[in-house]
């Protein structure tokens, strides 16, 4: 029997421009089958938790944009489960909101948080892990955050230093560390006390919004002035109107990293952001030539370690190409080395100046 | 006044596999603006003639699929004037058919053959070898090509050596020389006696019925059946019935290497046959960063040397990219070395192998 006490918050609004062109504004990188397997990440992610929550208890939370495509890739989830933001502004705004919608249904209720567009791999230890986070956030007031049990001197993470042990298998946090150096990543791998910051949070709703009212105030006095109106009709209308006077900001940085109620769980899950092509390429299936082919047929001479990364599936014949990026996707082609990829932020923004916002 | 006994015919049958997938089975490179020039080859080639040949004696032979394109790109051409060939059967059975028609309508007319996917260059000095050339046949019982005066020791063209003078500006032909070696293209270049083979003809109609009648007496003696049905109603009926019961061959094998009455006008206007995506790319205007982009918008970072030919208007972002064909055609993306160029038939030989006839 699944807990009815429970929540989750499926974050799923951003924009995954570091994929662009192959993530678009209008179809960002959760709403992509990006790993070849048949299921778009946000699917993955809703499949994951499944087993864990109640379906009615599954929210959504992105941009009102983006409504149309959860109701065509989950048609099982109800209007009510999606709440539509009318405006981007990061995370805090978006959970001090899911926390006041759902304390609205059930005062009792804790929720894990988590992004949509990551992957995770040995999902019995990931769901083992929720499930004594959940414990552990509804016997405590704690702010819990899953913390990744490195497996690489990865400097493209935060890190997190875990303090002393505070029950079995969870910690007090040290540290947050922002992304480090290539020597430090390195120190942080050998020492065993640095943990990947995997965004994926557990806390009872009282907990979330007493941090908040404490941490900051001018995101949670927003939507204080909404009380009673949360899980009503009134909802929708007064979101409209106040979301947007939100300021923009992280839940890490209004939170997470000023309150002193916050622990960690170091997992051994797999788990990657998917931030970058290059980590795309090394979690998805390859072709017999090392080649990476999503939506395309490919006929491949003396090619490898490419992404052909196509929306509207087509024939790819390469010959002589190794290590790039092609995405391809209807009005726009690019072609760019891998080794490049940070340049491709550049890269949309000369778009964005010499086009508009026509190819974004 | 233009001479109402001269008749050109412009063959555009050709399907073009060379410059796959930008020229298609359903859209050949005489149907594109190959060149960026906001004229097809097509077009270029009939705006090339109509200073010399009354507009209603310009003929079209093609493939009737291609019927659709000609009145597209050219809809001040009446039906009269498109030839349907019903099956693809080379040179000799296209230029024996135009014969007879042309005959039909004029028995003392002359006419000038010409390919429609070339480009010509310095167009006052063709105009004045085709007239020049006109007047030579109509005089005289003689098969005329144009020998183009070689600019440099090309191996991809096949060679015409000139013999003995006959009139002011045209010699009998001593060999036709298919393509040689790079040393023997040296050779040819440094004697003066050769001269590329521009597949462009000029005789009177009675002379190449003739000339096909003693060396090509299987293809000319299909069209003797149908005597007395060229230029009439009757005339379609007959060619879709006897047309594909024609041996393929072209005029050169058929007619030129045998006949007795064979010239050459040495012309010294500039003529590439486009037969290479190479040369294709040295004939186009080049962005300041040195690449060729049809129908595309680029932002193209580190990379010169490319020929991008796109089919649907798109933007393309390129980083580190050096002397490739890149092909994006809707349904099929080519990147390809242009080194490589040579290696697309193979690649379309196994695209036809593992697809069939889809994307050809």
């Amino acid at each position: 029997m699944k807990n009815n006490h429970r929540y989750c918050v499926i974050m799923c609004g951003g924009i995954g421009s570091r994929f662009w062109p192959y993530s678009r504004t209008s179809r960002p990188k959760q709403f992509l089958d990006i790993l070849g397997t048949g299921r778009t990440l946000l699917q993955m992610s809703y499949d994951r938790i499944l087993p864990m929550v109640p379906a009615e208890n599954i929210l959504f939370v992105t941009n009102e944009i983006y409504a149309p495509l959860i109701r065509e890739q989950l048609p099982e989830v109800s209007e009510d489960q999606i709440l539509l933001e009318p405006a981007r502004r990061n995370t805090a705004p978006c959970i001090a909101w899911a926390a006041h919608h759902i304390a609205a249904l059930d005062p009792e209720a804790s929720m894990i948080v988590t992004p949509s567009d990551h992957l995770i791999t040995r999902e019995t230890l990931f769901q083992e892990s929720v499930l004594a986070g959940f414990d552990f956030v509804e016997k405590n007031d704690a702010l819990l955050t899953l913390g990744i049990k490195p497996s690489r001197p990865e400097t493209g993470y935060g890190y997190i230093q875990i303090g002393e042990p505070f029950v079995n298998g969870i910690n007090r946090v040290k540290t947050f560390t922002e992304k480090p150096n290539a020597e430090l990543a390195k120190v942080f791998l050998d020492s065993g006390e640095f943990f990947w910051n995997s965004g994926i949070f557990l806390w009872s709703a009282r907990s979330i919004k007493q941090a908040l009212e404490r941490h900051a105030p001018d995101v949670e006095g927003v939507f204080q002035q909404g009380e009673g109106l949360f899980g009503t009709p009134a909802e929708r209308k007064f979101i409209e109107e106040n979301f947007p006077g939100c300021m923009s900001i992280s839940i890490d940085f209004a939170v997470m990293e000023k309150a002193d109620n916050v622990f960690v769980e170091p997992v051994e899950f797999g788990w990657n952001d998917l931030g970058t092509w290059s980590s795309m390429r090394d979690n998805s299936p390859k072709n017999r030539d090392g080649n990476v082919t999503h939506n395309c047929e490919g006929l491949i001479y003396n090619s490898t370690g490419n992404i052909f990364a196509i929306t509207d599936r087509k024939l790819v014949v390469v010959d002589g190409l190794n290590d790039y990026i092609i995405a391809d996707t209807g009005d726009v082609l690019l072609i760019c080395p891998i080794a490049e990829e940070q340049r491709i932020k550049q890269m949309v923004n000369d778009v964005k100046l010499k086009f508009g916002e026509k190819y974004l």
